[in-house]
């Protein structure tokens, strides 16, 4: 069953409104007013935003079975406060599940990923090499990995960081494979995909992204590199005959994608194709975070919010050459 | 006038030849055997590699007007030491110029110079903003840069360090741009052609290479970066009318394109193009390095020898896969 | 014609006084009090420093025409808030242009900058390469650039960060120079003291420093290297005759002179004079810096503020050595 | 069939002897001599060290037969040259394999290898934690491992780089582990023993040693961590019931315990045991190279040779304490 | 005269109590309500945690003779505010001398340290070598020393940071010391005895530890390597006849105790003894770091705090074992 | 008693001489034809520079008394062997003490040492703090301190590594101090001043420097910072009333010189002239190795040897200026 999307989103709220609708609680708490008198503050939100909401009168039983991360219903009357919207709040409850569809409480990507997940699946059928094609719908193929994988951020704030961040970002890598393997005659294309399509397989279980994302305790201890290696591994050796050759290319090609030591990876690629794609796994990372940073406003009309994944902010360069100062009439060409 | 090529190579020497013919000094020194009589020693090469050569007896007279870099015509026996083949020079003479065709003395690439150069002019007329294609036109058109253009290695000894190496790699990324900005949408091409038309222009005169590759003193004070800084900005001033900030974002682009501080670059990338160009142009010469490793002859069948560019070696992929230990027969899809 | 200076400074408000005066905008915003009041707070600010000011009652017609970095008349009762004056605000408005000097605004040098600055072309009258006099004399003598190099500071927040902090500075090294090459014989003088007037010549652009310091895009997209390089090179090829070899020493010092590549250098000093003037440049910029730790109050007597640009805070020496704890009466000698 | 120790041991060969004995070959190359006439110089080799071997007539039939890594029986006369041992071959052939005893041939450790691993198993016999002696039991009760783990050096050079150096320093751990848990009764010990037990089972595959030290294809492609990490992980899994949870934390402990990135593990230590577990085998592997740094003779009385591991030579406490300069007789407690 | 330990602590305080207790004034300042009414906040703390108070009314009496770092005897009502109890006060005035016990304010180790270092000079007493015993002796025996020996902390924040916590410290790693020279027979106990008692001595005036701990200026200026030097070197130097080399051995046992360069060493370990010592005490700061960690809270209830000491957080190992998912019984053995 | 300069140094060898003369052995060891013939190889210095020397008859019985640092007297006919002189021997002696003197044998200072003593005494006597002025006279008086500091070199290869080096460095830091005190008024001369004479004080016990300059035992193990605090420490102590804080400047400047902690300074300069200084001594330092590289020949006629001090090489300015190319007539100004 789909549900319905969800009718009002953060991002819609307009002064004055007086809305019914449904919030996942991100924080919450009592506090006093100066003049001693407690009152509820809450952080709601959903896959748009994030709004402040208040409620000053008659809240102690409603808090009382209210949580973070659980969904509430709420009635409340929209006020703007410092120029932002902020929720008065009337009444509100828990919600009830069928009442919920997660998908409208964490941002996901625009892709439509049942399609994505179907073009990966064509990829991996277009392989030539019996042995990595074999691998890799085998692990594609199972049920709780396929889920999943439809699901999963690429990370928890880098890049990607939305549902279904993840299989965008596999997704093009694999188109980038393809252009690169032609580009390079000397590369090995079906190494490039199995990577592409693996190399991130840890992650499903690495994250976990119900309500928000974060890391699992098992994610922390062993990282996606060697939770995926124990995935891939255990599907080669399920595959009668898998030279042990191959499997070493394969596990060395997964060990080695972070490309240096101190980002994770106990070995540095030494394979042509580990090369390459540790360059392109990270070329398709940072542009996601150029992208995402971009995307925030940071108060600088020239200039994107600071990019912690990158160490620096970038120039919208649209905005800059827009300033036609000092610009002649263009050339004749 | 297009010379012939030399008729014999180092690489074809065979033992007990006796032969004349043509090479670059790359040493010379007078040593003693262990009972002091004096004897010649050379280093003499050609584009295809180096071979000793010494002469016992009354090599005075001839080796007194005979320096390093200087050409030679020599005629010698062919004697097999330590395995390798070694001249036993009978006499010799320098060379004289209309004898000599300098591209039989340095490696040179296997692509056509005057082709790629013909392609990339093409790519330049293509563009589509008009400022960056008067730009590149009017850089490239130089008849000193283009000259020096098709010759050009690009680099000493990290990657494509041979003759037309520049090009070829400039042309290579001229294909890669095409590619990427076809997968990103969000990229702008002409930005990305431009980098990579001008991004080592000052490395026409960074570098000396006429009998071997080495540094002008000019590069080791200033370095490509700061000197094909001053030619381009040059040429973006004589066109009339170029957009102030459109001269600014080229000059970021060339500044930051080697990517960190510690590798010379006064910027980071702060625009997006810039941050790809940096990805494409490491890409391409970490590429060309593991290329140049694979070639060269490591004593140990399975791995290249050890890139000091790269800071370890590389597995021959095929080498190893060869080894069917463990695999089966590929399975039925 | 010159202003008056401004009768009232932040520095000098007591407590209980009626005030009417000029000041800064740096910050507005409206905020609610617990009980859901709105009232004005603002950051008013002057080169003697920065109060609180708050506004109670009918602040909205005022308000609404003033924002961040414009100039007001205010009327105000100084109150003690927290052991600090803050600013309980009767009325306000836009300040007229001809009401401002905005010398009143940013903290600046204590020096006479017209005196600097003729003593600094005096110093270049008096080289004796008439090369590099005669680049010094025409960069400095161009108007605009003059007449910003009276003004900017050498910096946001390192060292000298304050208007005319940059020609304080290179008075400063002018002087060093002078000294040092008086001490090595083998230092060029006339290098050094091009190095002192023309290595920061890029900052006037980099920087905006009208009502607060700030870095332009095209400072942050080039940096004062880059630009400065540009500026220089150009004076040098408008003058007929330049040494070529002349201009690439000149060209070096300048893009050498931060010393290391991650401070921004292309290139390591690798002339006698770039290295000497680097660690020159680098002593004053750091003794810069320890005096501004050491003025400003750090609530340990003993010890000044920590300094971010020098990663540590300093030792009053005088406070420390008054403590006689210990000490005899000093020995007859 | 234990085969009898060698006779004549490198270390033993004194001048003007007669010998005849077998050796490893290291090195073997046709040298000229500066006169022309070529001669065979090789390296002949046993565990008790190095010696160099000419031959300067009619070497040609028996050195065809004969390559690195060969054994051989040679005649010759013992010379001194440059105050060394020098072999002057007589007559060498090919060495029968029954004629030679591998263990003659590379250097092995002075502790009895069966009693060792008898003490090991014990250990793990006395775990308390039924799932982790279980675990420790099965991987070391394999008999290709138990048998390769008698054998393999801890590392190529670093420390315990010799035959039965890995069980060696296994044992040392657990006599630590032991110590260590008894001082902070807060560790589990049982985890320290299963780390100090499994944490190099990759090495015995990493490194081949049969007749010199060094890396394995795999072991360079993947290292000893990864496939470490896949031995241990199958034997939980064929563990009926093994905890999730505790497989986490073994796998933790085993790729952690280089305790940094750059040192190869992809995870830092996050569990007690296995920080501490990483220090004690971090000390022991250093003081294994301080040992053998002291061990090798440096020229300097006071002074170890230079240990590449250790970044530093190292005192000769008792030879730098010897000397009574400036002592007094001991004081009278 | 001992005196009695607090009556009521912070960490007992209970909703809706009426208590009298003494406190330490962490802070103290005066704030304005949102009406502009001032009230007074204050930070009470002691030796088991810190608890807000505010006074709203006629607080300015009492207020004007209490500062920072004063004893306080105060009169309060105990309410919850956000989940913390939060004092009320209702009357407080500066404590006399007599009524307060230092030792209950600061946080202080749970061993009795009359014990320790009663067993510390044990340990003393029982060395062989005659010049080490009386130089621990005679260090220790200084009464001006053993009386802070019993008091310092072990650091400011990073471990062990508790009243007595150095001398825990120590006596842990001369438990250690012991332990680590019967397992490698090459080491000198005496020797690592030696570091174990010195190594910290110079703590006891590079920290100042009355009612906070903190560092004294001299601390800060020559740090407790220097400090120590010092004061261990001149009773070297007082007892007749110390051998001049052991001494130097000592001397270099102490600067080279913190590993590294980077960690104020100014020599690295170049004696066995001395790099066996500085593994031990960095293993048991660390341990040390580790426990406070863990006994802090997290909110997680499978993690410890975030360690800044370690740059990183702890497992708590039994939690997360205590989960039971996918474990089957334990095997019969 | 002076003795007289030796007549004949290496540096004035030319070809064909019969020479007697006088030479450190530097080298020794007896080699062997490739026709099995041993031969005498020394290598032979002085001050001036080194020379080959072989004998290849009658050598044994001279040869049997002579080694490394032994002085010789030999009989020689010089011959010139790959454009550099060599000694053939003809007979050969060791040398008589009262036949040498060691200031031929080591570089030394051009600069006459005892008028730098003076001046430096006289630079101490015009100290105004009567502390400062005490201690620098009372450590600079004693006798065993004042003999060594004239013989003492700065380093063992870094800069001004000859006889009479270390006092050529502190005299030139002098001068320094005192003009770098002229031009910031708020630096202390006199701190500068003790600092400049005593930072260096503990080389003269780090280096030995008899025959050749190389490291102490006690120098590897304390370095020349802690072994001079020691000194200067003692020399404070038997000073009466010395003030307790001006002794932790004194030394707090001492142990911070080297700036960084990675030079082996336990702390970092946090008193104004101790980081003044650093800048002065480092300055002093690097420019003693430049001019070392340019002294040295390095075979590029614009280019110095590259200097392992300062990780490059130096141009030669006159050199590269010299070059006239692409310059007019100089302007008249």
């Amino acid at each position: 069953m789909i549900k319905m999307a969800k009718s009002l989103m953060v991002r819609d709220l307009t002064a004055d409104q007086i809305i019914t609708g449904f919030f996942l609680v991100r924080e919450k708490e009592v506090r006093n007013t100066a003049s001693g008198k407690p009152y509820l503050r809450m952080e709601l939100g959903d896959s748009s935003g994030t709004v402040e909401a208040r409620m000053w009168d008659q809240f102690e039983a409603a808090a009382k079975d209210v949580g973070r991360d659980d969904f509430v219903k709420v009635q409340a009357r929209v006020e703007i406060y410092r120029n932002k919207p902020q929720l008065s709040l009337q009444q509100f409850r828990l919600a009830k599940p069928d009442e919920i569809n997660l998908a409208d409480f964490l941002p996901h990507t625009t892709y439509d990923v049942e399609q994505l997940f179907k073009a990966l699946l064509a990829d991996a059928e277009g392989m030539k090499n019996p042995w990595l094609k074999k691998l890799v719908l085998k692990v594609l193929g199972q049920p709780q990995i396929a889920a999943r994988y439809k699901r999963a951020p690429a990370a928890k704030v880098m890049h990607h960081a939305y549902i279904g961040g993840l299989l965008e970002h596999v997704a093009s890598l694999c188109g980038l494979a393809k252009q690169i393997a032609a580009h390079y005659p000397e590369l090995d294309l079906d190494l490039l995909l199995t990577a592409a399509m693996l190399h991130d397989v840890g992650k499903l279980d690495e994250l976990c992204y119900e309500r928000s994302v974060s890391y699992t305790t098992e994610g922390q201890l062993l990282g996606h590199i060697v939770m995926e290696l124990e995935t891939v591994s255990r599907a080669m050796e399920e595959i009668a005959g898998f030279p042990a050759n191959l499997k070493t290319v394969v596990q060395h090609i997964l060990i080695s994608h972070h490309g240096e030591y101190e980002f994770g990876s106990p070995k540095l690629p030494m394979i042509r194709e580990a090369l390459v794609f540790h360059y392109l796994d990270d070329l398709d990372s940072k542009l996601g975070a150029v992208r995402a940073a971009l995307a925030s406003d940071s108060g600088e009309p020239e200039w994107s919010a600071y990019s912690g994944a990158l160490g620096r902010k970038f120039l919208r360069l649209e905005e800059f050459l827009k300033d036609k100062t000092g610009s002649g009439k263009p050339p004749n060409n």
